[in-house]
């Protein structure tokens, strides 16, 4: 997609190394760093210069190729693999990407597996897009019924960044925005802000922005009462990882907007690709839930009157925060999963119906 | 309560003129400010210098004090009136003060119109802390009955404040959390963030802190997990206005809350002053809701590296935002609402019973 006029994906390998859009600049800087070790690969994930389950997995995948380029020796190869995977805990595309790459490359030991490392990463991002476009023209079908019927501009709340920027083009609950905003439905996107770390504000309105989507930040707080009002007609969220039985764990808050829509009648919608698929846990209460750094929620980040960037701290110096990143929504309350595949019921049958 | 040990009240009358704790400035810096006429009080009630609706109603009937000692024609004063009511237009405990004040001074045109009225704004104010403290020992009860059950720390989540700095002293939904702590039982409260304004962080954490009371700022989006995971035993909010048929207007998010609590069979309790009953109104959707200016959605005010209060953009420049102040929480989300007077169902026939 498009940031001042010009397409980008939001992540390549390019001259010996991995380019990505440092993702903790935006909204008020874009820059575009190199990763060029698997450490700094599994550092750009960890303190998320990249984020979102899809993009997360595409960068692990770019990481093995680095990790093959300092060092072929499979055992280093083999740790960096793990180290990847420890980097972030909830999101399941993170395993399901290294993983993939890792079968590929067993027992591979010659000149080749740097070029056959370097095509897998590059099949697994190229086969993302595809999937997040497809993706797209499944839920288009769900925003064209709602324009019909109310022949009128059509509200959609999303949650956190299921964008562009969270996969490698399209996004996942954007998708469907994307196409339909090309397809010249009027949609306009009621963006949770996202507390701790606003990636709705700083990604998902941004990004909008950019594809010239009409958009308006809200507070995490205020769904409800939109909600209550009839100014959502759907809400369209990604997710870090979704069980095979239809729970869907995702940005931390993502439930309180779920119950709002169950509560109000409102259709909530969970689009992912299959790698976002968990089919091995059984149980929500099993799913890792990230405990980040309370600083994330203490201090912000902003552009003071100098028109520099600041951090202040927000919060009495003398309390402390506590900062869950992810939640999961039960699947009762989850309307469908918009997949590359179609759309499924939140449920195992369903699911296995269209995947397995 | 106290604050670096000392104790205040929110509100008090001093060397003719009317002093307030600047709550704007809090956390990072402790202002007492001089209200000197009725235009200063509506100011400090429109930028939130005093906010809570026991304390806007307090605030307000001593700006009625200020516009007579101004100027005692009556038609200044019923002017100042209007305007006083048309400061803020969601918390009903405004209309309620002015009106009280208007009528003890109807008709008295004399010498003693202004020690009237100074002792009837005394004693709106001395009657909200007196409710206050009752509500506080009849919200007691239900944090023993849970302690008594669980003999473990209660956990206690609370949105925005409703802490003694939202009334005269003591608080509304704080008051049973003073109580507890007093009697020895060990609470620990989970304190919303509450954007945009950060209230839960910047006061109610604050000012559990002064009181050495156990507290976590949790970001809004935070509170479900914890009640599925069980962490949450109750929760205890304020309220701007409830209507007699037990519906809760309350800070933007409450709504959001209370489905929570619902979906996990948590006691979600409304704590209230008489004064916030609004007999007349009997649809909720008739509750004027606040839009406040959308720059305190896309601005954060915050303590730099150099110690120094900065106010930062943290939203991109091009981006919109939308800033609803309240919600309502449907009576059929509340297990109760306590009262000075005992604690009642959210149902028109209990409160009737109670008040009526």
């Amino acid at each position: 997609m498009r940031i001042e006029g010009k397409e980008y994906r939001t992540i390549w390998y390019e001259d010996d190394v991995v380019k990505i859009i440092n993702q903790t600049k935006l909204p008020h800087q874009f820059i575009i760093k190199n990763l060029k070790t698997v450490k700094d690969t599994i550092n750009a994930i960890k303190i998320m210069e990249v984020r979102g389950a899809p993009l997360i997995g595409g960068t692990a995948a770019y990481g093995i190729v680095l990790a093959i380029k300092e060092n072929s020796d499979p055992e280093f190869i083999k740790k960096s693999a793990i180290e990847l995977i420890q980097s972030r805990p909830t999101a399941i595309n993170l395993k399901w990407a290294v993983d993939r790459m890792m079968k590929k490359l067993s027992g591979i030991n010659s000149d080749k597996i740097l070029n056959l490392a370097l095509d897998e990463a590059k099949e697994i991002c190229d086969e993302d897009e595809k999937f997040c476009e497809q993706i797209g023209i499944n839920g288009l079908k769900i925003i064209e019924d709602i324009y019909n019927r109310k022949n009128d501009k059509v509200n959609i709340l999303t949650h956190c960044n299921a964008g562009w920027l969270a996969t490698i083009n399209w996004g996942t609950a954007t998708s469907p925005i994307y196409h339909a905003h090309k397809k010249g439905i009027p949609v306009h996107v009621w963006v949770d802000e996202t507390r701790p770390r606003n990636q709705g504000a700083n990604l998902t309105s941004y990004e909008l922005n950019e594809e010239k989507i009409p958009n308006t930040i809200i507070a995490d707080n205020t769904g409800g009462i939109l909600m209550q009002r009839g100014e959502v007609d759907m809400c369209i969220v990604g997710t870090d990882r979704t069980l095979s039985n239809g729970d869907v764990c995702n940005k931390i808050g993502t439930y309180l907007k779920a119950l709002a829509a169950h509560d109000n009648n409102i259709p909530f919608y969970v689009a992912l690709p299959s790698s976002t698929i968990d089919w091995d846990t059984k149980d929500a209460k099993d799913i890792p839930i990230e405990e980040r750094n309370s600083e994330e929620l203490s201090h912000v980040d902003g552009i003071d009157e100098n028109n520099e960037l600041k951090k202040v701290l927000i919060y009495p110096n003398k309390s402390k925060a506590l900062n869950l990143a992810f939640d999961v929504t039960p699947a009762k309350y989850v309307t469908g999963l918009i997949t590359e595949k179609g759309i499924s019921e939140a449920t195992y049958g369903s699911l296995h119906k269209l995947f397995k």
